[in-house]
Order: structure tokens, then C-alpha cells, then sequence
């Protein structure tokens, strides 16, 4: 849907005003886009991680994937079209992303912190949440940080 | 797919054991748990961004790609394998990216400002850095930041 709209748009540019520069380099798409693949879009990148401990401690990061969703999902996360769906579905919004249901865990304190930094739409983001647990992680934040 | 196989889960432990915080703690994890190629390695996560200016405006970040480095070189930048040996050669050090040669860059003042946000090595990075141009920033940077 998204890439049909950039080919109709390039598609129209060229049409119009035959700005071969700007529009064969999109149109050409696979190796040269590689150069410069954000010019239709605004970028949405993250770094998501996960680490044991409430944040303050200068801790090693156990678990860090890459997380882009503009044009196409993709990245070192497990599901990342899942992700990105969850995402859009808050307008990358951290703070917004739903709970499943009620969660059913203990309070049991051995927190893990998350984090989310990069971009969103062109907007930069960082968020840090802490939990107690990775039980109520999971329940607050969905598939986001699950891996 | 990831909800039915967790309900399921949880469905069995409840059955088994009735361990119902402990139990859901673990159940939701286990579908995630084959997804976990992070414990053998740090990993190296990041988001490298590019937008004009100084960066003190809360502008739009016009470029933005990720770069993932372990296991492999991946993600949106568009010379992933390139980048990762520029930064395993300064071991995550971005202060530390050589110039390439002396620059020939006049000194127009079009500043622009990059910025990596992330893990390296299981350290989270946070480098900010602005420059006069984008001919003295590539210059600089190397091919981290040529996107």
C-alpha cells in the first residue's frame, strides 16, 4: 500500500516535471535506493532493549534488538511486523501500549527495565520503563520487548 | 500464532500445577524463549540518525537507519557490513572514527548533527555530535554516517 502511493508519487513526478535526479533514484529502487531509501517517508527506528535491574545501575545490556517499521517491518527483533503493528496502532507511543487482559503475576521484585530509543515517524523517542518483574513486563507491554 | 501458543501454555500450567502467578510468568515466556539468539554474544544495537541543524530544535530527524553488528552486520543502513567494521575497528567509539585524509570542505555554516543511540558491545552509546557541514561530517565520520 505504502510503496504503491511512493511509485504513484514518483510516478506523477516524472510525469510532470521530469525530475529524473530525484525520481529514477527512488524508482530504481532495490540497489540504488539502498543510498537513500528515506526520502518518501519519515524514518521510524528503534533500539529496544531489555535489561535486569531498575535502569540506574550501569549494567550490561543483556538483550538489544533493531526495530525499523518505514518502509517495510524489519530489523533484529523476533516479530517485528508485529511490532510495528503494535506500534502504529499507538502512533509509537510507548507509554499508551495496552495491557493484554489483566496480568496474572506475582509481585515478586526482581525488576527489569526497557528501553526504547531512536525515532519514530521523524520524532525522536526515548522511553524507559521499569517493572517488577518480566511477568508484568510482558502483560504491560505486549510483543514490543519480547526477545 | 505467538497468543495461541501462550494461552495454550497457560491453559497446561493451570492444569498442572495451578501455579497461577508463577506459572503465567513462565508460560508467556515460552513462546519468546525460541526467539532468544541474544545469550551467547552483547549485542550491538543501534539507531544512527542525521537532521540538520544544531540539534537543539526539536526538528523532524530526517534520516534514520539501524545497524545491528552481532551476530552479523544488518539492518537499514545501507553499508551495514562496512559501518560495523568502521566501529569494531574503534571498538563503539565514535569519538574515536578516524577522518579520512584531510578534508577539502569550505567552512559554510549548514550545520548538521548526528546522533547514535543504542548498545555496542552490551554498553549502552549515546553519541551526539554536530557539525559545520555535511561535507566536513562525512569527512569525519566515515561511512557510519552515509546514509
Amino acid at each position: 500500500m505504502r510503496k504503491i502511493a511512493a511509485a504513484t508519487a514518483v510516478a506523477v513526478a516524472l510525469l510532470a516535471n521530469g525530475l529524473v535526479g530525484a525520481g529514477l533514484g527512488v524508482a530504481t529502487a532495490a540497489p540504488a535506493a539502498a543510498t537513500k531509501p528515506m526520502s518518501l517517508y519519515s524514518p521510524s527506528a528503534l533500539v529496544l532493549t531489555v535489561e535486569p535491574g531498575t535502569g540506574d545501575d550501569e549494567g550490561s545490556v543483556q538483550r538489544a534488538v533493531t526495530l525499523s517499521c518505514a518502509p517495510t517491518p524489519s530489523g533484529t527483533h523476533p516479530a517485528a511486523a508485529a511490532a510495528c503493528a503494535e506500534l502504529k496502532r499507538v502512533q509509537g507511543d510507548f507509554t499508551a501500549l495496552a495491557p493484554i487482559g489483566r496480568p496474572m503475576c506475582t509481585q515478586l521484585w526482581q525488576p527489569v527495565t526497557v528501553r526504547a530509543d531512536g525515532v519514530w515517524n521523524g520524532k525522536r523517542v526515548s522511553h524507559v520503563q521499569t517493572f517488577p518483574n518480566t511477568c508484568i513486563k510482558s502483560a504491560a507491554m505486549g510483543g514490543v520487548f519480547e526477545f
